[in-house]
């Protein structure tokens, strides 16, 4: 059993533990998926709850977009680990106020999204509860399983997509006012990475991190697991301009609240230094995601691994923003 | 895409409605596993939710218990597939009265029924939430899936272990009591029916379910999914006289209540007319569960299928006790 290293933080700590009370029952604990071989094949699996109150609010989404973005979530493990092909399964709490029609309607977006994503849903359990949670469990097919560590320095960082406009909708909700459209498609309706993860493993990357926690944090985990230090340009961040008004109202640059991030299912993928825009452009071509190099992988120096974010040249600390909610 | 026939009731009605919405992206919604082939092997997939408040109490329960019976639940649904080996993953979304410490104790009865079948977890999501939840998803292996359909005319109907302690546990914390050990004994760590499972599986069962539901309600979905009539000997089922107290208190015979059940992960398997007294022993010794011959399957009449209560000689309706709680 080899559990990878984790970045600091309460819920990490709490994954050691169980980690540590399982011993020879519990495997991979730290990466986006568990990996199981199954008659030659490795299928990479992971589980993911929503609850409303904490991930979602059906005053802000209607029930397919709540079952479409919980199994988006879950959807986006497998992509990082360059897995497709998923078998979905969904197990669903319900209130009283959760009447039959509203199932259907929750269960149609968890239809979609899997469908989008290329996969079937192959079952359920429904059962009454206090809030409503959906507990959504894929299953996905791998060639070669793309882990948290692998990369090395020289490499290329990239991501995918845009980064901020899910985290936008979310502040300006929260603020009582009316979200961008644009902004509010992106948290309503995340487009599963699965397409473009299976082309990145199938083009040599090195490691790659579902960063739905957040870039900053998630891109710790990846240089921990790899045991290199990252270098990232935050003025090279996909942010469109549509986040601007929100993260100026939260009194940070667009480029500060996009490395923030945390409601954005994208990609955080090491590439060999050979893979350049001719390349990024196949693959948007391919899966028609855009993909935005942001930095590169460095060898760890004695002032440890991490990862350092520049801006415009300057060495820029974001530690002052973790709590940043 | 076929779907099995379920019996009245309804959550079964919801299932029906979403296998409808789902179309083409649902399969198999209403056996006890949707199956997934995989390199040239069937695996067999459950996902079940437990919820405090609905499925137990914290004031009934240790956490380690909790943890545990949560997992034998979705185990159970392997052992009615004749599924082994499985692989678990667990999501638990968190209350604040629920501390680090408290993960680690439910995650080890999670862990430890997992050992307890043979199995191992792979991984798992902790999340905030506003009541404590753990949903337990389970993979298993299987050669031959039995599922509800196939059972046929001249079978015989046999239970494993034994009917009513959990309900009598249950019964008597609702009235404020302390339960009998035996009876606490089986609602807090109740055994993963993997092993005898698997046996029964690889002993020409024809047809096989969990009985969580309550035998009288689980033998109607197979007796609709199998397109015949069960019938069942009330005096057979090994009901132990611990449950017996519980029962009088709540105003119902002990056949009568272990037939209601509804808290016992034990499975219902129709086996061939050949399989008799001297098989079940075989199955005693190599499984360690006690096998009970309780009926038989029969033809559908002009009366039609569903299941035939006998209580020495005499039919018995149990549909007025349908709605005892």
């Amino acid at each position: 059993m080899t559990h990878q290293s984790l970045g600091p933080g309460p819920e990490f700590d709490r994954i050691r533990r169980i980690a540590e009370t399982l011993g020879g029952n519990a495997e991979a604990l730290g990466d986006d998926c568990a990996l199981l071989e199954v008659g030659g094949e490795t299928l990479a699996i992971s589980t993911d709850i929503s609850v409303e109150g904490i991930h979602f609010r059906r005053d802000w989404l209607s029930l397919e977009e709540i079952g479409w973005r919980a199994t988006a979530g879950a959807l986006s493990d497998l992509a990082a680990e360059g897995a497709d092909a998923p078998s979905v399964v969904a197990a669903l709490a319900l209130p009283p106020s959760v009447d039959a029609e509203a199932v259907t309607q929750l269960m149609r977006g968890v239809g979609e999204a899997t469908a989008a994503a290329g996969g079937h849903v192959l079952g359920g359990d429904l059962s009454s509860g206090g809030e409503l949670s959906l507990c959504i469990t894929v299953i996905g097919h791998t060639l070669k399983p793309i882990k948290r560590v692998g990369a090395k320095p020289g490499d290329g960082l990239w991501v995918t997509g845009a980064l901020g406009l899910s985290r936008a909708a979310l502040f300006t909700w929260l603020r009582g006012e009316t979200p961008h459209p644009a902004a509010r498609a992106a948290f309503a309706h995340p487009e599963p990475r699965i397409r473009v993860g299976r082309w990145l493993g199938q083009h040599d990357a090195h490691a790659m991190i579902d960063i739905s926690d957040g870039l900053a944090g998630d891109a710790r985990h990846l240089a921990a697991a790899s045991g290199v230090r990252l270098e990232i340009a935050l003025e090279r961040l996909p942010v469109p301009p549509e986040v601007d008004a929100t993260a100026r109202a939260e009194g940070v640059a667009p480029h500060i609240f996009g490395a923030l991030g945390g409601e954005d299912y994208e990609l955080l993928v090491a590439l060999p230094k050979e893979f350049g825009e001719k390349e990024a452009r196949d693959c948007q071509r391919a899966t028609r995601v855009p993909l935005t190099r942001i930095g590169e992988v460095v060898p760890r120096t004695q002032g440890g691994g991490g990862v350092i974010f520049w801006h415009n040249g300057e060495p820029v600390s974001l530690s002052g923003f973790d709590h940043f909610k």
